[in-house]
């Protein structure tokens, strides 16, 4: 299914091109035209491939997600623990932080807007889910608290991130991955992680 | 001064428009003509108080965190402990959902705008400073771990805030206050905290 693939990886090379503009501009700014522009194609090929702007975001913010949950996933395949994968999504490397700015974009629009406050709740679940196995994973390696519930720890470290990337997304000076990892681990050490 | 007064009255009304506005359609919809429509006034008054959107952003959110700080030492002022007075800031109240609106807003822009960046951080700073008050005073009344650095728990305790702020306000039948309330409680413990 040649063309399938095609139309897949098309989106993706526009959605690549969406994230940088959010990052570099604003979401603001983003509009079809210099999305068009930024890409190397005509306005005509971009509306082929997403109707508005909104669908863009959203496909762009599904991209992002997903590549993140994939390197969680790749980092504890490998053998990474619990704060390894949980650092992975901190805003310390230029490409979470340009996913960053796109996650803050698209939470401002997700408020107003229903549809995308039910992809929101999506990102949160999956995360809740991978967080908590990681968790019960470390409590099975002896590394976690056994009395700690992993749901309420998957939570918690939701928060933490969250809060972690709010913080240092707007003053990333004050932020270099040093401080955020240190804050990270004390953050677990205080939930009870042992590793 | 009667005229200054009035000035700054104004400005108040029209900066409480803002947020109500942010907070039931986004602020990619804001304008200064809707802004004058919802106020009862004409564009060109609005123009006399406010020169552009941002301008009218940047004083709504200054108004927004006033509030705020205002409520926090008033809460203090009348003997509420460190756990009450961080609470006021969650997004329990429909008031301060509405200043989170607005909070989350701003640091949208404030990625991409170097003024409404020193502002930003000007609000973290300010935080900081009566979070970690805060700490020192309930250690002194030996309701704090004594070996806490304060700046390191306040800096832990503005994480958490806007760390629950971005879910709760994404997803608030999952977050009713007491939920919040006792997230707050659980992370204070751990940080040291024993009111």
């Amino acid at each position: 299914m040649p063309k399938k693939v095609d139309h897949h990886q098309r989106r993706t090379e526009i959605a690549r091109v969406v994230r940088e503009l959010v990052r570099d501009v604003g979401v603001e700014s983003l509009t079809i035209r210099n999305v068009a522009e930024s890409a190397g194609f005509s306005t005509s090929i971009v509306v082929h491939y997403f109707d508005s702007k909104r669908d863009m975001l959203i496909f762009a913010q599904q991209e992002s997600r997903r590549r993140a949950e994939s390197a969680v996933r790749a980092a504890r395949a490998a053998g990474g623990g619990l704060e390894d994968c949980v650092a992975i999504i901190l805003p310390c490397s230029e490409e979470m932080k340009s996913d960053w700015h796109l996650f803050f974009a698209f939470w401002g629009m997700a408020m107003y807007d229903e549809e995308l406050a039910e992809e929101r709740r999506d990102g949160v679940a999956d995360a809740q889910a991978i967080f908590a196995e990681l968790v019960v994973e470390a409590q099975q390696q002896g590394l976690f608290d056994p009395n700690a519930d992993p749901e309420m720890v998957a939570t918690s470290v939701q928060i933490f991130a969250n809060g972690m990337a709010a913080l240092a997304m707007q003053g990333m000076q004050a932020w270099p991955a040093d401080r955020q990892r240190h804050f990270l681990h004390e953050e677990l050490r205080r939930l009870g992680y042992r590793g």
